[in-house]
């Protein structure tokens, strides 16, 4: 956006905002309530027909009649749920499927917990087979079975084909908005066939070549259709080397696919090289962006979380990840209980137990992002991962003799034991070594066993140099010094 | 890619390293030495004049050759240094430039560094300026100033107006490949205009309407060129609300908009509306992929690392965290240190007080998490910013009192004694809501000071956890319990 359209979306906020604090004074004078919002209002529709008329009203409705979907969508993401509730009553109902698309996933909820059956079918009414299959997850069932039942036989199957695919995978990302040619008419042809379409779909940067039974052929590209003469074959300007997609496979590979090849679309073929779908880079971007946000939350534990969600339902978001992490911070302190004795007798061990937990931790949390990252770009594979075992536990050892060495002589300083320096130098050391073998094999494990090596590496990372930083430093210290 | 086109991927590479194990071979052969490569062969040209003929070495070559660049640089990204610069060498050196593009930064500083200023100059002859701007920051002084003479004075000027935008700006992302047409020619004058080109630039989906001055106008979608009948004006088809960039504008707001309005290009205005370049998805697409990246590793410390850069160079590169991390955790240290007699008289509190810090560590991460990505979607504002910490509070007293009566419960079980519990369940409900202020505010702190607030939350908080969390349980055990 420039900033005069940046201005633009923030103003046409701010209008809303403004608006809303007028309405709701409109309101309050109606019904003689303050908080007029909530259970009193039932549905979107009765608020629109009695207010209807009222001025201010019809103003904000114009403005959100002029927005763009995702801006709407953004809008409401941003305002407390009464707020959120109101202006998404004055959206216009064929905006409603569009709007409920652009919402993140936990926004979606309210928005859908707060529509009928009939709001829910009008809405869907407006969305292509595979954006209803996107928005299914969170329909009522009832609602889907309705749905299904308005849908066009074509539609239908394509539904049911999208639903079938898992989640994360081109089955579950790909459109049916594929336009295919044959191979042996002229671009002439092409173009006045395309001209019989009103609008080519979105991201239609090639058009796929397939024969009589839908067998992917190659790819016309629609630059090349636009600067090659109208006589032209199709089959001699098509490439035949295509980059496609089948729809079981993982979505991410598909994503490295369009940043390597820098692609807007791409078919999605079947075993039989059949075509039944089609990527869109916008699907890919979306697809990163919630990725990428997925991974960012599941690393501490949480799933999406609407900001303006209940203090009760975002608790509760929070528990596993807590609960998680006292049973590990217990054990690890169990592992301090069996050291009770050396403790008492020299109390300065408890003071520096916790640094050489801490340094391991953050050193292989290093070691994990690493690893995690050559992972996600199959940098690794089974000729290296020794060799990078080797580096990384090489790193900790040059890490750990520099900055155990450090902690050691400040320790030495602080309590003025030299042996006590020299147990803190060695803890250090093996415990950086602990973080540097956990780090690297957590992942590769993790990913082995098909899970997501983002996410629960790092609690089990630290659930060992916690433990062992402990275990080592407090019996070293047992050993040599109590 | 279809699973047919992977395997493919990865035949070539295991082709490549089977290949140069054939190579390696042979040049031992030839050279007598194990350890042929490095600083005995000085030149990639040498290596390849000396050994042109031998097979293998062939077979290698077309096999590269046949490759697209971005599969060039996946391959190089995953050998370690020997291999990297053995294959580096043998890639046709018309394809150098792109490989260097599409190499990660780290990488693509050690193909740098084995290429002489002639091979240098051949490479960026093959760019356009926008991406010689890219690899500037790489390219040593000379090289820059010889190149910049080898350029037209359009491009010097495009070179510089490239170079003048800091990082991370859309200045410093937009090509300068925009096809720019009339508003007041026909359709088919367009498409005759575009005939004339050999192709269009790649991610063209609109072309950008300008008068006289190269002021943007609107746009024409190359959609409606195709389906609209020939005979129409421009101005009857094109759209006049395009989204644009200005190009001091940050990317991140850019990307936004990518993903919000579903863009593939879009024009790039100077002060005066002129069109100055143009932004493409693809653009987009590598900056989400690298932001993302180097937030990941800036959480922990990290700038990009080549995965097989030498032990020394890696440990290095890891040091200041360490060295920040230490120092927080000394001063923790210190905290408990202040309580070194109550310990000595009740030597659980050494065994309990890293639950209390852990914990708030954890759920103020949480916090910490959500905060910073509602950051970049824009969804805190002054007016939300309030609740939205009266809120996060609010969780942590519900969690605080839950896992705090947990831990209190196992802590007098454990320990026989139930004002011990008491001090644990009332340290873990403050720490915990230190987390949460603490989590709320330093990320609403670092973008205040412009700071990106994903790097360095965490460290701080983690401080503040740790500190806060001794500081508590053990003055209030000093308190209530010695």
């Amino acid at each position: 956006m420039s900033d005069v359209e940046k201005k633009h979306t923030q103003s046409s906020i701010d209008t809303v905002r403004r608006s809303l604090e007028d309405i709701k004074a409109t309101l309050g004078k109606y019904q003689h309530i303050d908080g007029f919002l909530g259970d009193q209002v039932a549905s979107r529709r009765d608020l629109g027909d009695e207010f209807i008329q009222e001025k201010n009203l019809i103003g904000l409705q114009d403005k959100l009649d002029a927005m763009h979907p995702a801006d709407i969508a953004a809008i409401l993401e941003q305002m407390p749920l009464d707020e959120r509730l109101l202006v998404w009553k004055l959206v216009r109902s064929n905006l409603d499927g569009d709007v409920l698309l652009e919402a993140s996933d936990a926004v979606r909820q309210t928005l859908i917990a707060d529509m009928d059956v009939q709001e829910l079918l009008a809405a869907t009414e407006q969305l292509d087979a595979d954006e209803i299959a996107d928005l299914a997850p969170d329909l009522p069932e009832g609602v889907i079975a309705d749905v299904f039942r308005s849908l066009s036989e074509t539609e239908r199957l394509q539904l049911k084909a999208a639903l079938s695919y898992p989640e994360d995978t081109v089955g579950a990302l790909m459109d049916f908005e594929m336009v295919t040619v044959r191979e042996d008419v002229s671009l002439d042809v092409v173009l006045r066939y395309l001209r019989r379409l009103e609008k080519l779909p979105p991201n239609t940067d090639k058009l796929f070549v397939v024969d009589r039974r839908e067998i992917l052929k190659g790819a016309l590209s629609i630059s090349d259709l636009i600067v090659t003469s109208p006589e032209t074959k199709v089959c001699d300007v098509m490439s035949t080397a295509v980059v496609n997609f089948n729809p079981d496979q993982e979505a991410e590979s598909a994503a490295h696919a369009f940043e390597r090849y820098d692609l807007v679309s791409a078919p999605v073929v079947d075993a039989h090289n059949r075509i039944v779908g089609r990527m869109t880079i916008t699907d890919i971007v979306d697809y990163i962006r919630e990725d990428a946000e997925q991974e960012s939350l599941g690393k501490v534990g949480l799933r999406d979380e609407d900001l303006f969600s209940s203090v009760w339902k975002s608790a509760k978001n929070r528990w596993l990840w807590l609960a998680v992490n006292l049973g590990t911070a217990f054990f690890a302190s169990r592992v301090i209980g069996l050291f009770e004795d050396s403790i008492e007798q020299l109390v300065a061990l408890a003071a520096l137990m916790p640094i050489v937990a801490a340094i391991a931790g953050n050193s292989g949390n290093q070691t994990v992002t690493l690893i995690v990252r050559a992972l996600a770009f199959e940098e690794i594979n089974k000729n290296n991962a020794k060799g990078l075992l080797r580096k990384e536990l090489a790193i900790a050892l040059v890490n750990g003799v520099l900055w155990g060495s450090v902690a050691g002589f400040f320790a030495w300083l602080l309590y003025g034991n030299i042996a006590l320096g020299l147990v803190m130098l060695s803890a250090m050391l093996l415990n950086l070594i602990v973080g540097a073998a956990v780090g690297m094999l957590v992942p590769l494990f993790l990913q082995k066993m098909g899970r997501d090596p983002a996410i629960g590496s790092s609690v089990l990372l630290t659930f060992s140099t916690d433990s062992m930083g402990f275990l080592i430093f407090l019996g070293m210290a047992t050993l040599f010094l109590v």
